[in-house]
């Protein structure tokens, strides 16, 4: 074990995108839980575009962080000393320790993991915060019918490849939209999607190229992304379309607003757009496990991981994910998986 | 009976504002009507910010109007010659005969009046189409909640009056926003809105005017107008706001696209932006036909009429009422109403 608690503190808040000058990189000394508290090491850490607001002083749908403070972020960890009757050592649980490799707990709002039924990382990811994400959003939000047409921006990604996934699932099809020939290849040909558009190659044919892939029009448009993709897909839009608007990573680091659509494209279509955040709702997940879990087992739904090996390499990591550099769900492995040999 | 059906045709499309020069007014034999039809004199016309999209090229959400051919529109009429067993002479009917004095029709989709059940105008405005957009936007998408704020926009008009009215008798604060002390005044005073901010007086204040006609932020957003107003409300929506998208009048005449609010604001607040159309869910009015007419009987629900004599000036009137200089319903009074002494 060692000696020190390595941490990840937001130094200063980022002006446009961040750079490695935001977070501060620290080694304290290893907490101690107190009565009814335990200690954890950090195994895996997630790192999610949704941080990117937690970083700004902007009023956001959370609590931003602090200057000084860690990073938030979703975690998987062991605990290694209990003063809690519920965690005992050895016990894995998902928690939210943040940028830290060490944490103390109280276990509120803590689960605790079986290695033998997932990895412990997919808790991060398909079968996570990501995946309930992908299934509230596309199953409650976009309601999608067989036959019709589902497009997902940063198809590639943790929530995306999720959305693609279970809208095969459920007789769709399945566009996605991506930045680059082998994510878009991935997207097609692992991942089972109708078609893929890689916007970055389409430059300004994407609304063409977007024709093509979706040639009934769109029915569901779950978004991710913003900008550009968000302005070709919107004009396409068929009547009584469903927007599930889950984010916006192109426009994070603007520092003005970035216009949307000419309302009148949602009057004309009786579209609806209806932005959510999944902490709202994980109270109402039992479609999900009733249908994911068994459908990653079944390998009906895969999930890609890209990991990036210790916690003082996460602020690039995270800099890169902004910038759409991750393939797949980007983890950073913060100590030794036990489970992962 | 005079001897000619006057009509106004669509001379040309408009660009931008339309102008009197693309209408054209014309006096046509008097149609006769064949087995199955009768024949109706138009009594009142109805003129609606819709009729703007009627006259584009541009796709809109209904066939558009040909040049040469009337403009389209609601309409009360009475029978004065029939060879349908259905209709008889003398019988009140609402119907879509357009911007001319006499039509012959099929009676397909064609309503009688009871002129002693309400005035037979009415029929045009709060117990018609305006009404039942108003109701539907209202209580099927917007879904108030007694204690929370609904705003309208374009609220002394047919529409966004019926909305205020509705939302108290919900239990809401009803704030409205119209151009001008008149309207402002009408609206609270009158229809007992609780506020009514004046978006031509406030100018670069709306959005702090706004702030202090509903200090509690804003749950349901009935568009009607677009634009500033749609700026200003936007950034005030509380958390899971609802904004049924009725119509965009202040962006009607635009030749350009308008963009719309960042997306970020709808996210931040995980707010619905519905679009629609009444003329989708006409078959689902039974709750509109429950509460409506009895509050109008009632006096819970007011209702005013600004009435423009001769079917002639309809170009103008309309030309005016994109311009917002309409006070109420806006009608055509094309022949003498017999009921209205």
């Amino acid at each position: 074990m060692p000696a020190s608690n390595r941490r990840v503190l937001l130094k200063s808040r980022p002006q446009g995108e961040p750079t490695s000058a935001n977070f501060d990189v620290v080694d304290s000394p290893i907490p101690e839980p107190k009565d009814g508290e335990y200690l954890s090491r950090t195994i895996w850490m997630s790192l999610d575009p949704y941080m990117r607001g937690r970083m700004a002083e902007a009023k956001g749908y959370a609590a931003n962080v602090n200057l000084g403070d860690p990073m938030v972020g979703g975690t998987v960890g062991q605990v290694v000393k209990s003063k809690n009757p519920n965690f005992k050592e050895g016990d894995f649980v998902v928690e939210q320790s943040g940028w830290q490799s060490y944490a103390v707990s109280k276990g509120v709002g803590v689960m605790k993991l079986d290695p033998d039924v997932a990895p412990l990382s997919t808790a991060l990811s398909v079968l996570g915060m990501p995946g309930m994400t992908a299934w509230w959003g596309l199953m409650q939000i976009g309601k999608p019918k067989a036959g019709e047409t589902v497009v997902v921006s940063a198809a590639s990604g943790a929530v995306g490849s999720v959305v693609g996934q279970l809208a095969k699932l459920h007789g769709c099809r399945a566009v996605g939209i991506a930045g680059g020939k082998d994510k878009c290849d991935y997207v097609v040909k692992e991942l089972g999607f109708d078609a893929c558009v890689d916007y970055r190659a389409a430059g300004k044919d994407l609304f063409k190229e977007l024709r093509v892939a979706a040639p009934r029009g769109i029915d569901v448009y779950f978004e991710n992304v913003g900008g550009a993709v968000q302005a070709a897909v919107v004009a396409q839009l068929n009547d009584f379309a469903r927007v599930p608007l889950c984010g916006l990573i192109s426009q994070y680091n603007a520092t003005d607003a970035t216009p949307g659509p000419d309302w009148r494209l949602l009057l004309i279509k009786r579209a609806t757009v209806t932005g959510f955040i999944v902490s709202d709702h994980f109270g109402q997940m039992d479609g999900f496990w009733k249908e994911v879990p068994a459908a990653v087992k079944a390998g009906k739904i895969k999930y890609r991981e890209d990991i990036v090996k210790g916690i003082e390499n996460a602020p690039e990591a995270f800099i890169g994910l902004l910038k759409g550099r991750n393939f797949g769900k980007l983890l950073v492995q913060v100590s030794d998986d036990p489970t992962r040999r």
